[in-house]
């Protein structure tokens, strides 16, 4: 039987290396994904191609994209503060949407994954988008990814010729401790990945940030030792 | 009134170009968006500046983005020749899709497109896709572009709060006869348009290749000389 082809986004951080973990469990050839989009934390590349390599993914590709060109957010953009928890003022968030959130990211790399699997015979996409800890995120709910699998089946050879593309999102609705003992049953080390927005060059985590406290709260609820490395 | 912006998708090819005319004319505030992405065919990135320049759009950003790093098309693989009419053989085509098509292109930049409308608060994307000439591309097709805009008004902040997204294709079911009509009434210079898949670095095009013929028949057929400078 040929081998069932899928292309994975893997960002370095906690939650894609469960979703790489996932998709090798599920015998998937797994082809994963980076972007160096112009993002803070620029660690979070190294981990995420540490992790492809602990996981024995059979291909990793990392793409050089410029967000920074089109700015808007926190996480590519040098002049917007990333806050800490509590410290957000009204003035810098007008909407239950942090302003971490990068304007249209998931689409571009899911539009991205898209072509590479259609490239590669795929018809698998694998994203570790959560609609739990990340609900003020819109392209993290699942009307979203629907709506994406719909137009990507319109937007492909493959899809012209019967091919079925599928997004898979199987972190979607579990919480972070859900996440970090699957993973953790799967042989996920953890201490590979940066979630840290504000990381350091060698990978070192803040510990404050908001993604630093749901991955230390995530642990702490699971009851397995945080391998996170801080500064 | 505050002014209508738009982010519209220019080539440097004669369809992009009318586009970009006829989003002015309908009052944009035009924001124009390129895309450095390995072509073959580099001098259309000039074309494309010179276009916004002609046309006094009030921004032009040029986005890298390495599509050589996923392949797949003759377009940006070097390693795939691009044939001339009546060339192609079973072996190179396996289906009505032209050997130029690039995977996921046009879902690839509506997504950095919608990013950057979000970013300048624009609700409104303008790309020159052709339901006629380019019927074997799957996401030319007016379903294509219907799947899209519903995906875009669940993926961003801006759709979140209630603004909606409009995907504009003009040009989708005109020849190119009725185009190159419709942008010389709006004053387009197609000399400064470059639509030659293997164009020299000056943008002197090759006469032979499917674009350049499908684009001296629409001149033909207009009654309008053909500006294009050949080789």
């Amino acid at each position: 039987m040929a081998e069932k082809k899928a292309v994975v986004l893997v960002s370095g951080g906690l939650d894609s290396a469960t979703v790489l973990a996932i998709a090798t469990n599920e015998a998937f050839a797994c082809h994963c994904l980076a972007f160096d989009y112009g993002q803070r934390h620029r660690s979070e590349l190294d981990a995420s191609l540490r992790i492809s390599d602990a996981l024995r993914a059979g291909a990793h590709k990392v793409i050089k994209l410029d967000l920074q060109t089109i700015g808007g957010s926190a996480l590519t953009d040098d002049s917007i503060a990333i806050p800490e928890p509590g410290s957000v003022t009204s003035a810098e968030q007008t909407s239950d949407i942090p302003i971490t959130y990068v304007p249209a990211r998931n689409t571009i790399f899911l539009s991205i994954a898209l072509g590479w699997a259609e490239v590669l015979g795929a018809s698998d996409i694998f994203i570790g988008v959560n609609a739990v800890d990340y609900s003020g995120y819109p392209d993290c709910r699942p009307e979203y990814i629907a709506a994406f699998e719909q137009m990507a089946n319109l937007a492909t050879r493959a899809s012209v010729e019967g091919q079925r593309v599928q997004i898979h999102t199987p972190l979607i609705s579990m919480t972070k401790e859900e996440i970090i003992k699957r993973g953790t049953n799967l042989g996920v080390d953890y201490g590979l990945t940066v979630s840290c927005y504000q990381a350091t060059a060698s990978g070192l985590a803040c510990g404050r940030c908001e993604s630093c406290l749901i991955r230390e709260q995530g642990f702490h609820a699971a009851g397995i030792a945080d391998p996170t490395h801080y500064k």
